[in-house]
């Protein structure tokens, strides 16, 4: 079965087709900007070279076409007709609290995600665009939306309620969603299988640090806890997000700059982080290179942002009474070496014996970074939410 | 050495008389509802009985006049002349970055402490009011200051910095302070007493829970790390303010409730927390009540109020990477045991072996609430933040 998997931004839309019983790429590709002039089109079949094409792209409409054109291109294309797509998979960011795993896209569905655009608004109306997209340029192909917040719908009420009046969960659905959720699935089942025991034995923190980054408590294979809530601010620090706060600094900061809503959430989510405390960027490597310098900005930096996580995998270990394995994953946590060394050196309370060599090793593999022995793990997980989306899509469409 | 220590809120003044030297209370007392027609004055002399006197009292001029004349009352007082009086000890939340430690009052003093009003509006103008009408008073009596924030002063940046644009610290001081310093200061030296080691080699979690609850982690006799930050608000679930929470709800709940600053705040601080969740009380003596009589939503505050001290306790051990013990303080600390169980039962991870027979005792005296033998340490240790004040003044006004 070909699937293809699709991920839309406001102005963005990434893709991979699958044969999905082999698990094999058979291309990947990428539109961006979206809606301007200077349309951009990358695409890489595998094995075969990078195209780039320019273009004025107008919609995701536009988008999907250009991009079914290409995978059936007489030349750069990995299919002869379109008719081969047997289904598409959708990431969409936020399913509220009506959807605890993948679904077939139906009318229905569809209504549903409409209805939470309130809660994800930049991110969940370009993921209904791609839907509407498919429909018009793949008619009759089934699609399956996969979403972020789906896996963290286990959590008891008691890590994803907040203490504020109990009106605004009834009334707007003000809860802890958490994100990410595709990731922490799939590297936490990877770990069971590399720590060699079953997932409901396990008590796991999965570190999905990226460009955004979320940790979460996994229990007996399912969330007990995650560090994003409402929105994919909170809780640990990231590239340009702030993560936790004394929620008093946003009234604070709105009377004593005269900021809008609109400008103090910009700000907390595109000009904080580590751009903010280093002045220099929110690119991990960036700052890890500015540091090696002498740049102390750039150290306050780093130190900050894993003080913030250790701190997370600790109040975790306490959530869990006790951690089995902490699975470091996404672009920061699989590359960073000195992320995992500060983050994990200062662990040994928990019984974690870190393995210098191990950690700065390069691999594509799932690895352990402690040393043999030790009581408590430390791997390095790389993640595949694509791949995800595709096997829930396969085993959805399948089924139905 | 006659010591009186005073603590102004905004219509309230409480009071207590020491004889520093014996550390013996001579009398304690309050003015309520200050600027009311009813104000009410309580008084009682060590030994002696309880007197109320209710009138109107205009401000906290008069309620230091008021004060004064029962202490020296015929009948009530403790004291046949109020030059008796050597020096008064005061109570201020908020020292900012200037004050490290307690200090006499002098004009620049006074001039810096109304420039910290910004920081703390609601708390520092009645202290300063407090200051002023012993100056008319008692002229001449020297006068100390001691700050809730000065403890914490020793936090290094990776704790005391918020991830956001640097320009926020440098222009308006935005940045975690803390508060309770005065109790996590008192109760840390306490408990080094009762471990029998230096505090220099302690890793400590202290918690003061009481109306108001923050804790901290105290290494080598220092502040590393605590839950309140640039305003009281930060932290742990507490009996009517939320803690921590997604920045991002202040803008949305704004947004969609249409409330202004000053309405978010106030629901922030005044209407969340236990109070929120259970729908009954902010007192935890009511929620564990109600929930011993099956109700379920103070069972549901109950769980989150613990869920997330024990968070924090975890974090605090990950930030010192290990702890010697934790502390247990104030209202909710000191008498509450169903909420020191709930927190310590799932700390095994830590080495805890906690003891529910001494959890259950009750006593006025510092003890263990974990088995002989514990890896790790638990104890309740009664807070006494009057008592840390008039032994401050003493100091300051004996060497000065």
């Amino acid at each position: 079965m070909i699937i293809l998997v699709m991920n839309a931004g406001s102005s963005s839309l990434k893709y991979q087709l699958y044969n999905i019983e082999s698990e094999a790429v058979l291309a990947v590709g990428r539109v961006e900007r979206i809606g301007m002039e200077d349309s951009i089109l990358t695409h890489e079949p595998t094995g075969g070279i990078e195209v780039n094409r320019v273009s004025e792209i107008l919609d995701h409409n536009e988008a999907v076409r250009k991009v079914i054109d290409m995978l059936t291109h007489r030349e750069h294309g990995v299919m002869s007709s379109i008719s081969e797509i047997n289904a598409v998979g959708h990431r969409v960011v936020h399913g509220g609290e009506s959807f605890k795993q993948s679904t077939l896209v139906t009318g229905e569905v569809k209504q549903e995600i409409r209805r939470l655009f309130d809660l994800a608004p930049l991110h969940n109306p370009p993921a209904m665009m791609g839907i509407t997209a498919v429909e018009l340029n793949l008619p009759g192909v089934p699609q399956v939306v996969v979403f972020d917040t789906a896996f963290h719908q286990s959590m008891p009420k008691e890590s994803f309620l907040y203490p504020i009046p109990m009106v605004l969960y009834r009334r707007h659905k003000i809860r802890r969603y958490g994100f990410h959720g595709t990731s922490h699935d799939y590297v936490s089942k990877q770990a069971a299988k590399v720590l060699g025991r079953p997932l409901e034995e396990l008590k796991l923190v999965t570190c999905h640090i990226g460009n955004g980054a979320s940790c979460a408590a996994i229990m007996e294979g399912k969330t007990l806890d995650t560090s994003m809530g409402l929105t994919p601010l909170e809780g640990l620090m990231m590239g340009t997000r702030s993560g936790d706060l004394d929620p008093a600094i946003v009234p604070f900061t709105m009377n004593k700059e005269e900021l809008t809503l609109n400008e103090v959430n910009s700000m907390l989510n595109k000009h904080s982080g580590l751009l903010a405390i280093s002045g220099i960027s929110s690119d991990m490597r960036e700052i890890v290179q500015a540091m090696s310098e002498g740049d102390s900005h750039a150290k306050l930096a780093f130190d900050m942002y894993t003080y913030r996580l250790r701190k997370y995998i600790g109040a975790y270990a306490a959530a869990m009474d006790g951690i089995d394995a902490i699975i470091f994953t996404a672009g920061v946590g699989e590359n960073s070496w000195p992320v995992r060394k500060a983050v994990c050196e200062k662990l040994t309370f928990l019984g974690i014996e870190f393995d210098e060599e191990r950690n700065m090793e390069k691999s594509k593999e799932a690895r352990y970074i402690t040393k043999d022995g030790s009581r408590t793990s430390v791997l390095v997980v790389p993640t595949n939410e694509e791949l995800l989306i595709a096997r829930d899509t396969f085993e959805i469409v399948k089924s139905s």
